[in-house]
């Protein structure tokens, strides 16, 4: 990987919504290709970031779907899935293609709100094994509470520590107008009294079902605008599917992985970075990020979420947007999104919710219960 | 993109069986490693090429299914999806990233025999537009009907000269043991006699309904082995995803266009082919390959067809595996096989089905009715 940049970034409101597919990936593409100040005749290639287009909707070859935004265009396109990772995997996969196409856009997109419950809880259980997790009933949810619950056993995490990432998320997102959860203040005593989803996550421990759409322009090379925000690392890694195949539940090592190359790569230390998003899909989740990436050991995360050091303000500002948790997870565009995002905090563009001193930040982008992860290190140009 | 190297192939047979998506997937990886004689763990990246996992068998992130065969390796991995055409798709994805990533396997895989027709129907109905397509039961067979109907008016084509197509192809699958009908004579009396499916294609017009893997190891650098087959072009278009949106139905732009941009790179014209495989899932679509791909235009086409020349020991040899048609199409496998059955033939190694002076080839790889497309030329060395 040899670096790219950032030059152009377009995300739409996550959350629930009448728009079509093609009109939410739409609505992301035009704004990434004004931000970036070019036509999309400039483009060498796209990239199309879909998890569930095919069960929910059953729309598959979504970048040929694309393609018929820009007839006669005809540039190469083609969709990257990795379950919850598309959006981060298909950055990477942008990132490392720069050697051959100069300029990429990057479109994450996902609809999922239309599909009823059960439904749409099998199709997001094709991200797990289908038969070591699926026949047993082992849905995300649940996945993940068996890491909650050996993070307690291991860690003497404690529900009390769920419900502060839950909390600061949710704080977070009534800064960002583009979070699922902007409009809606929630207190600790509405967390506490969430009903159990799967023992230990209750309601306010998982992030919600969210439509949406995220785009980003790279380039090989800076633009003359100061503006272009540096991706110095980009990988990824990936790892057995289901946890019945891993040696342990409360950390991925397809993230530590993914975070060491990125680091390499960047040529920083964890102790480097500023401010990070990570893929908080249920509140469990975000600890767990902290020790993957490097941040800080399972025991200092949790001193520092209990001492409120990951709000914006903080010594170390943890989704800063609100996260999956509150800003909302549109599956295919999350990763995309989280570019996005750290882009405005990086460039000084985040107004309510900006992060000061925001010089250096991480994306952490996970499919499955870890089987894969993308890690992305921005640096604006100081 | 800067040339690659095939040092491997793994092809499983292609049709109906028993074995698992992950089992048909590790068969062709093993098969393609000990051909390129390295082991898992000198690759860099894994590039995965499927299309219906999700409908078909609630299975989606496939990139960690794999990587469940390889504990510990945590390399990168993603799955690429262009409908049909995911399996060249990848490859070029692949190719184009050599340039980061030095050594990759591309598996192709895809398992359709479990799943029922109307159900199959609607599930490959997905590569399709929503809205433009589906919604009005333009199936494949439909689209492609259309597609033949227009050929017909504008160009004289006629049923006979589909039925050469499919007897053609029909008897190279009886010298391709890996072949769907390997084990089938055809006569043109049993071609003649085929049911109409979507008038005026008729039973042996259509390609069958496949399971089955491909995988190829590529590298940026030829290796000691004589037996390594050059990549010397490798190019990716896309068009709008419905007949609907198109000014034609006789040709592919976005097949030109990935043809003319895969000569260009390697230096030659379509003159200069010796052999070549593309996508028939219908007979009609290799008369327009044929046209699309600069080989003769649509009369010529007709021509040699006629002629026999498109016969293994003709002036072109075409889809002397027996095509999609009669070698079979197991979607996500079908363009990584064309590159393991053109591999095969510039090494010389084609057996009873080897095509005399074949040293530089072409594989086409469609995805819908043109959404997408793949093109690679092959050169062995000389």
């Amino acid at each position: 990987v040899s670096g790219a940049w950032v030059m152009g970034i377009g995300k739409t409101k996550f959350g629930p919504t009448q728009k079509s597919t093609l009109h939410l990936a739409h609505e992301a593409i035009i704004a990434a290709l004004d931000d970036a100040g070019i036509g999309p005749d400039e483009l060498d290639a796209i990239v199309v970031a879909n998890f569930l287009g095919g069960p929910n909707e059953g729309q598959l070859h979504l970048n040929s779907v694309v393609a018929g935004l820009f007839p006669d265009l005809h540039i190469p396109a083609w969709r990257v899935e990795s379950a919850c990772a598309s959006g981060g995997v298909a950055v990477h996969n942008a990132v490392a293609l720069m050697g051959t196409y100069p300029r990429i856009l990057v479109v994450g997109v996902e609809r999922m709100s239309d599909v009823g419950g059960l439904q749409l809880t099998r199709n997001i259980a094709m991200a797990g094994d289908r038969l070591l997790d699926q026949t047993v009933g082992l849905t995300f949810p649940a996945s993940y509470a068996l890491v909650a619950q050996a993070h307690m056993t291991e860690h003497g995490t404690t529900l009390g520590d769920l419900d502060l990432v839950s909390l600061k998320n949710h704080a977070n997102a009534r800064l960002n107008p583009l979070a699922h959860f902007s409009h809606k203040t929630v207190t600790l005593t509405e967390i506490e009294a969430g009903p159990t989803i799967a023992s230990p996550l209750r309601l306010y421990d998982c992030c919600p079902v969210s439509d949406g759409a995220a785009a980003v322009v790279l380039s090989s090379t800076p633009g003359s605008s100061s503006r272009d925000i540096a991706i110095t690392g980009s990988a990824v890694a990936v790892d057995a599917i289901s946890l019945a195949q891993r040696r342990t539940l409360t950390g991925f090592p397809a993230a530590a992985e993914a975070a060491r190359k990125a680091y390499a790569q960047a040529g920083i230390t964890p102790a480097d970075v500023d401010l990070v998003e990570v893929h908080d899909c249920f509140t469990i989740a975000e600890i767990v990020a902290m020790s993957d990436l490097g941040l800080a050991s399972p025991a200092e995360a949790l001193r520092m979420i209990r001492n409120g050091e990951t709000y914006p303000e903080g010594a170390l500002p943890v989704n800063a947007s609100g996260g999956l948790k509150a800003g909302g997870h549109a599956i295919g565009a999350t990763g995309v999104g989280q570019i996005c995002e750290l882009v405005k905090q990086l460039r000084g563009e985040a107004s309510s919710r900006q992060v000061l001193r925001a010089r250096r930040a991480v994306a952490h982008n996970v499919g499955g219960v870890g089987g894969s992860c993308a890690v992305h290190v921005l640096e604006g140009r100081s």
